[in-house]
């Protein structure tokens, strides 16, 4: 039940980010439509198809599709608003992280698996919407750039895990790992705390090669 | 038996479409191939794995597959002619669009899905083959910047759902919905009407660095 | 037996060249980890996904998922030493196309397809893994312009169809098949081999809008 709500928010948040990504872009009103789409329902369709888990949430409840169309729509109409509202969506965008993962986290867990195959159908319905959004937006994915975010959503599985371990009822281990992810996300946000990154350069042919197919 | 006519001429005009973008690229022969298989029966397939409406088209009847690659190299060979058959490839497009709908939509109606679901299944047929070209391309995908493509997409299966409600036989509705979709097309295709476009532009931090990515 | 141990090399050589992709973009861990994830299992995960061949190798044996990502944090280590170990890496990657190419071939005939679906199942398994990795990274994906590569994986399916068709035992089918398509591959390596290129230049209206994309 709350899950259920806090997936709904999450769907709405994110479907309105997508809008705004195909928006900077100049698409026309359905590939906006298509992005709100693929950015809010992308990661459950990525996680579902992965472990064969049909139907697929938007296919059984087709009231969600309908739900995000209608937000890419709203979007439009107040976009020129929503730079004011930019803090009010990144904490949207946070709990929808948190939500997703933790979904994503307790479907794999209900179909048997174990805790890497369960993390990871964690981390991928978190982040995989806002992957695919930017595969088909042509960009290079932000997430793999951003302040910390995939690994946060990997910190809430561990979280979700071991309050499961330890024998918390599983209404409290969700409101817990919610509270928690939402935190060192906020804390993430506000500090611009990012992962290390991997910096490779080569000097040599294949080097340049690969860089003349830009 | 006409939808099977339209499918496979359909399939036919895609894979061209499809080798002609891998050859703007340079793409060697199979390059080439694979593009030219990918939008053929590219939508088809994200369809069934969405719908997990298994086995897939082409696994089922492979002589498909050896058709669109038939179609790739006969595209290599007789590209240089090919400019000027530019119109007859925009109207086989057109008509493989609708009929792509259509199936997808049959398919989805058949598998006992709701208007909802179905509508979703014969627009991703129709357009998610060139969208994956795109992307396999290094493209924002055309079908968001393009005159009126998906939109007729999403008309057509209106407009094939209306006719059965009201009940009218099925090789009727199919006609009907082919001629409809198609003539909409045209005149698109003709006025070079448009979506109209939803544009975003913020003047702060987050979109500088988004564009730093390109 | 030989095909397991193929397969942990393979998977660890592919883990190991996605994880340079990603530092070559300068991905944080993360994204290193996921891109080095996709090029190992990816390829796999395309198969099973169209095959519907459920559970994904991953999703059964979430140890290999373990030992890419250990492979991704070893890249990270070691990357300054890798450029002295590139003719390795051509050779393990080699060995791994090869050894892919069996295995998903093996699949799709024990799920009873035919040679067309096995042909294509095995060099899908083969060559996704990389096409994955580039549209990750936003490239056009390196396999359409490089040396012969998934034409080796096409010839090797080939040798392998017409070994078994002859009736040669499996294993000494494998092995041949392993040796032969290895050697090929570093014929086309050494000499720089290249499939004919397909070169499409229009100069028109639609040619000049699909450059402005960019």
């Amino acid at each position: 039940m709350l899950l259920t709500v806090i997936y709904i928010i999450a769907i709405t948040a994110e479907a309105m980010t997508g809008a705004l990504s195909a928006g900077r872009r100049s698409m026309d009103w359905f590939g906006v439509t298509l992005i709100a789409c693929v950015t809010a329902l992308g990661g459950g369709s990525v996680r579902d198809v992965l472990l064969g888990h049909y139907p697929l949430t938007w296919v059984k409840h087709p009231e969600y599709l309908v739900l995000t169309c209608c937000a890419a729509f709203v979007t439009i109409i107040i976009a020129k608003w929503m730079k004011h509202l930019r803090s009010v969506f990144l904490l949207l965008d946070a709990m929808g992280l948190i939500g997703f993962t933790i979904i994503g986290c307790q479907i794999a867990l209900s179909m048997g698996h174990g805790f890497v195959v369960s993390a990871v159908a964690g981390v991928l319905t978190g982040v995989s919407g806002g992957i695919l959004r930017d595969i088909l937006c042509n960009d290079v994915p932000l997430v793999f750039r951003r302040e910390l975010y995939a690994s946060i959503s990997f910190v809430a599985v561990i979280c979700y895990w071991v309050c499961l371990e330890i024998g918390l009822p599983h209404d409290l281990t969700v409101i817990f790992t919610l509270v928690f992810g939402f935190t060192l996300r906020v804390i993430a946000i506000y500090f611009g705390l990012e992962m290390p990154k991997f910096i490779y350069k080569e000097d040599d042919a294949e080097s340049a090669s690969s860089t003349d197919e830009h």
